[in-house]
């Protein structure tokens, strides 16, 4: 019913021409015009998607959510404050606190998810467990937001820019309060000051960080708000910390908020906010503008100037559906509607993050491991930020490098300065700080895996210098204490001698990392895997650059990977497993261990099985490895068949791709392949709230989605192939980047049966190489021949 | 023990030369050279006299104040949070949670007491429950104050200028810290912002006001602090709220102090702080400025680098010696060691408040009943703050009519401009919000009594058409909700249309205030009779300024106490009584109800006994109404023998001298004045920490003692004369202020036995005035003839 809802409003709203790339006389009509209008956001709030439903601008600073994970009681199962919960809305709560205009898409940590806005009416309340309400008749798009407070019979739409949103709030008669709330949010840091400039503009910052309770590190998000009405009374508010005995008796607001009508200075503290008091006759709308800056106050007061001139909530969300637009029709697909809001959804999820955090002058936060201590810069291209690299790099990266070059550029040259600003690349980053979360060195095989497919305008002595200092820079952590809390833990690691690599010393001198001094989120064999590819990266990287001594020696490490494989062959486990500095097996191996996020040695977010046939960038060595094409195919089944496989983690998502390696030694193998991706799309991918298998890990799941219903997918990162089978669409047409590669589409067509062709030549194996891709062509791909 | 330290202290480091007066060949050798080192800052921080002992300059906005009030425990018998307490230091606790550099002296709410600097030693520990010390060895100087930490065998020694402190700290080797808590305070407003701006320096705010629990009006008071060493670390801290179930696992910092070393940018919280760290040589010294502001955060820098421009202590401190000799030289006595410390102190006190709230380039809050939101103003003139007018109309003021007229005309300066910006002249007033606490008009009698003294530099008009608007403005509040917190309940007051007469209309139509409508704090019968003195001195000011009518209608309504008076005449009670609005007197009258602030009908402050003869201006209409010379005396006598005069409250501290208005028709009377004002000194000024008889109401009882000493005292606000009496010194000569009446001095000499003269002519009464004496001269005073 809701879906049926978006789609009529979209078609009604949107004349095709206007979100469409540009037709002309020689291109054909587009298969899917106008394609924002399948994306549904609604997809991924379940099952720990982790995404949300808010209005959405590609690629941006801020986005406008509603918030339904706090204060709830049994209307919200899923609490935030009882629980590890990286979501700002979850379609299972059904209790309303407001609507955040800082949140992150598809991560697995808990952070951001502040400044919240909320419309009401009647007596002014300011205590969200009191003025939250449930909701009604919510409608998601690209860029836009609506529900119904049923509380207030208030209906709240928004949208949003780059770095600002605007929400319009249409009220019923009397009383009416427009809060923003500073107190309220999805981070584990608190505190936020507020100063209203004027009876209509509020402006203040609001702490975030110690993401994933890892780091310590913390910032303040600044912002600036306005409402497009004078209000009766304009007011901040605070809650005010509990007193006893005697204080008790006298004062007016004990452990309760306190309202500060007319205060015209700085309000601090750790639940504050602003409210705007009207009297309005029924239907009145009022409308919310907020923009942000991780740099100043002043900045985000520019970035709404520049972004929002005036209150134009119509014109805002126009402008948001063609920018989604534009970006989206980049790949124009042929398949049933069902299949388009699969794919465009996906793909609308993948163009999320990473995020500019630069304001329109340029500034940004710089990076480094003192967080806020690092100070600002300023530069003309734009600065990227929220780097899940762990994940990003296995096929966000590659989606980009192929169909949004310009975008993946930048955000090279976003990474390989931060390397530059900290010594080292960037890990896992958010908003100028380094979070150290998730193992191995990925910015290496992401930065590398772009030069690889011809992305080069970046600073290529800088990024070698930092990738190089994080593979040679000797690094040893002892234990940690298992009593300590996890931040506590990660605090050691991160203030290693080398924060990337901080188990360097061991993996250098006996070629893998050893099992002894690992802490929870070690995972030795994990990090060992990560290393070898990231090394593999790194030579070839160097290789290019003319490092031919860096690059043998780095090539050669990555091959040390035997070391932690137990070989059938030698009746071990056909494992990768954990191993002691000493060279003996750590004893008590459990190829389980590991499963649903549980700590268990060796592995990190994966067991042994979903680590078996990760080393991407030695995949003959691999089957070799496990006895064969045979005994590989065999392992491979058993992986499917067992359910020992995991869609909704990265460590294995590789694997339905990995039957095509046999194609050349057991002709027919692609077949698998093509099944197993059909299989788990059918079974994973669907179009309710529950449609992502999991958490969307910054979009990882989603292009997961956009490469597999393509009908090719780049399992080698740092090697520029792109492996192939039976797509899901019928047919595409991706639109390559003019500026890159002038008039160039690559056409994808499904057969039912046949050789796979590129531009109607037989292809010798289920591969295509990117240089070969990008000079356009046509691709005619079927499950076998 | 500790003031002969004291004493020793200070007559080893004060040249008297550097403090003193200059001599020149025709002034005599002064009685009290470099009086300072008479002055006892402890006298006062027992038995509840809410005077601090810490570093303070006259009329400073700051001072550097020892904290003991909070989180001592058994240690700390008289805890902030579990009772009504306006003081920063209590005498009796021993557990010391740092310095406090915002303080209020002897007031009798909590406010301020914020901005708490403390050395450690050791771990560096961020809870103050943890962090807090006893200490030993106290030093308390004008100017001056110094302590040793027993935990941390650190001394600690202060000082400060107008509006900067500065803070020498002596450590022990070994790790050591200096930490800042904006969380901590005796204000019970919370939150604050702090930010590094460089390793040394760090600058922010912290929300003050809620003076009283009355009003709602809050503001932050704004800092910049600075160390004269690099630290090893330079950080900020804040305590993080409690997280509960798995959050509660994962949290490093649950409900604790969480550290944020090296963070550079805004940190916003309720309980936040910043902290230095070292590694340090035995001895080694750190010092630590820290100036403030109540417009900027800028303005607190530039007067730190007006006052300031260098760490140096010692100068620092001496200038504060040299500004208390400056001002205290003015008053010379000969008398005992043990009473020029009594008189000296008491001087001190008196010379604290109110006190300076301007920056050194002029900028101070403006006035209303807006709080912040007032905004801010420039001028020449130092803007004056800590108006408690209910207390300081009756003596202080006075005195520095007569002794201070520069000082006290830029107080009169700042009360009218109050009045031009907020419509009303104040009634108690801090940091330029009007916090309506106690009753009546004191601001009229205020600057009235100041214009009759001869200090007329003051816009009269301004002046007077503010006073007229409270006193002719209709004002009706209704009965409070009693169930309502007392702040609510004073919430409906300062919302009257006339906030300074919240009760107008119906005083204007009966002629008094009727007890149908009080709230407790209005007290009906005090309330009325301080409107009667308000009216007196506002007829008196507009027949100065030749508004005769007007002068006529006021001085005809301060005629009508006899009213509320219940004469004994007729049977009655011999009391000024609660009347109903129907004429009634209110049943059920207990003339010691409203005993130690128990709330009660008609009274506030005091009972029936201490407002029977607080008619100052109508004495002879008194007499009358009690019956006669013979019945007052008799009344007189019976209030001290029953022991129903108050000495620790305002509104019967004149008694004493009330026998010196029956002098003509009973010769001798006056006798009975000096007794029973040497049995008061006797009985109620000590020299130990309990020297006050109660709270000093902002240095009410202390001009009292100045006064009283002297042998004079101002009975009549707002008819400038002195009643005389024998003076506790020996002989005393007040150089008057040479800009208002040049090269004059008061001489006086006590005497055992003998006539009043002045200039060797016989005093027809007990009474001289204010005219004459400024015309300098000789006063010879005694008991009796």
């Amino acid at each position: 019913m809701r879906r049926n809802l978006v789609l009529l409003f979209s078609s009604l709203l949107v004349p095709a021409a206007l979100a469409t790339t540009k037709a002309t006389a020689t291109t054909p009509a587009p298969y899917s015009p106008a394609p924002s209008q399948y994306v549904d956001p609604m997809i991924g709030t379940a099952n720990f998607g982790a995404t949300h439903p808010g209005a959405q601008y590609p690629h941006a600073l801020l986005s406008v959510s509603p918030f339904n994970v706090a204060l709830g009681g049994k209307l919200n199962p899923f609490d935030k404050d009882a629980a590890w919960n990286s979501r700002v809305y979850v379609k299972e709560n059904q209790f309303l606190t407001g609507f955040s205009h800082v949140n992150l898409s598809g991560v697995g940590c808990p952070d951001l998810g502040v400044l919240l806005a909320m419309p009401t009416t009647g007596a002014l309340q300011l205590d969200p467990a009191l003025y939250g309400s449930t909701y009604q008749d919510e409608r998601a798009n690209a860029g836009y937001y609506a529900t119904t407070l049923s509380k207030y019979q208030t209906r709240a739409e928004m949208t949003s820019t780059q770095r600002s949103g605007i929400s319009r709030y249409t009220f019923a008669a009397g009383e009416a309060h427009i809060l923003l709330n500073l107190g309220l949010g999805l981070s584990n840091e608190s505190g936020a000051m507020a100063k209203l400039v004027s009876d209509t503009e509020v402006e203040g910052y609001r702490q975030i960080g110690t993401f994933c309770y890892h780091s310590e590190q913390a910032r303040p998000v600044y912002f600036v708000a306005r409402v497009n009405k004078a209000p009766k009374v304009a007011g901040l508010y605070k809650k005010m910390p509990a007193v006893r005995a005697v204080e008790a008796d006298w004062s007016s607001h004990n452990q309760s908020y306190k309202p500060y009508p007319n205060y015209r200075q700085e309000l601090a503290g750790d639940d504050i906010g602003a409210y705007f008091s009207y009297d309005l006759k029924q239907g009145e709308q009022i409308e919310l503008q907020l923009a942000i800056s991780f740099v100043s106050i002043a900045n985000a007061r520019q970035n709404l100037a520049q972004e929002q001139a005036q209150f134009a909530f119509d014109e805002t969300r126009n402008k948001a559906r063609m920018a989604w637009d534009a970006l989206l029709s980049r790949i124009d697909i042929d398949a049933t509607t069902e299949d388009k809001i699969r794919f465009y959804t996906a793909l609308y999820h993948s163009l999320i993050h990473p995020s500019v955090i630069s304001d329109v002058n340029g500034d940004y936060p710089k990076f480094g491991p003192a967080g806020s201590g690092n100070g600002n810069s300023t530069g003309k291209s734009p600065r990227y930020s929220v780097f899940s690299l762990w994940d990003t790099h296995r096929n966000l990266h590659p989606l980009l490098s192929l169909v949004y070059p310009a975008i993946q550029t930048q955000m090279l040259q976003s990474v390989v300065a931060m390397g530059t600003e900290a010594g080292y690349l960037p890990k896992w980053e958010l908003a100028g700080m380094e979070k150290a979360v998730m193992v191995g060195d990925p910015a290496t095989v992401m930065v590398n895996d772009s030069y690889q497919r011809g992305l080069t305008d970046f600073d290529h002595a800088a990024a070698y210098q930092a990738m190089r200092r994080a593979a040679l820079t000797p690094s040893s952590v002892s234990k940690p204490d298992f009593n300590a809390k996890p931040g506590q833990q990660q605090a050691a690691r991160m203030q290693a001698k080398n924060p990337i690599r901080p188990e360097n010393s061991d993996y250098l001198q006996l070629g893998y990392v050893p099992v002894d001094d690992e802490g929870p989120f070690d995972g030795s064999v994990s990090t060992s895997l990560e290393y070898y590819l990231a090394d593999f990266n790194l030579a070839g990287f160097a290789k290019a650059l003319g490092h031919d001594a860096d690059a043998a020696s780095f090539a050669a490490q990555a091959q040390l990977y035997s070391r932690l494989f137990d070989s059938a062959l030698t009746k071990g486990t056909g494992m990768f497993r954990p191993k002691q500095k000493n060279g003996q097996w750590l004893s008590g191996f459990n190829p389980d261990g590991g499963r649903n996020f549980e700590p268990t040695s060796g592995y990190i977010e994966g067991t042994a099985w979903n680590y078996r046939f990760y080393l991407p960038h030695a995949m003959p060595q691999l089957i070799a490895l496990l006895g064969g094409p045979e005994a590989f195919r065999t392992a491979l089944d058993q992986t499917f068949d067992l359910k020992k496989f995991d869609m909704a983690n990265e460590p294995d998502i590789s694997y339905p791709f990995l039957y095509n390696y046999l194609e050349t030694d057991r002709p027919g193998s692609r077949a698998a392949t093509s099944l197993r991706v059909q299989q788990l799309i059918q079974q994973h991918y669907g179009l309710t709230a529950a449609g992502l298998p999991g958490n969307d890990d910054a979009g990882t799941l989603s292009a997961w989605l956009v490469f597999s219903m393509l009908g090719l997918y780049p399992t080698e990162p740092g090697t520029p192939n792109y492996t192939l089978f039976q797509p899901r669409i019928k047919a595409a047409r991706i639109a390559l980047d003019p500026q890159f590669y002038p008039g160039k589409i690559i056409e994808i067509k499904q057969k039912t049966s046949g050789q796979l062709l590129w531009n109607q030549q037989a292809l010798p194996t289920p591969f295509v190489t990117h240089q070969a891709l990008v000079q356009g062509g046509v691709l005619e791909l079927s499950a076998k021949d």
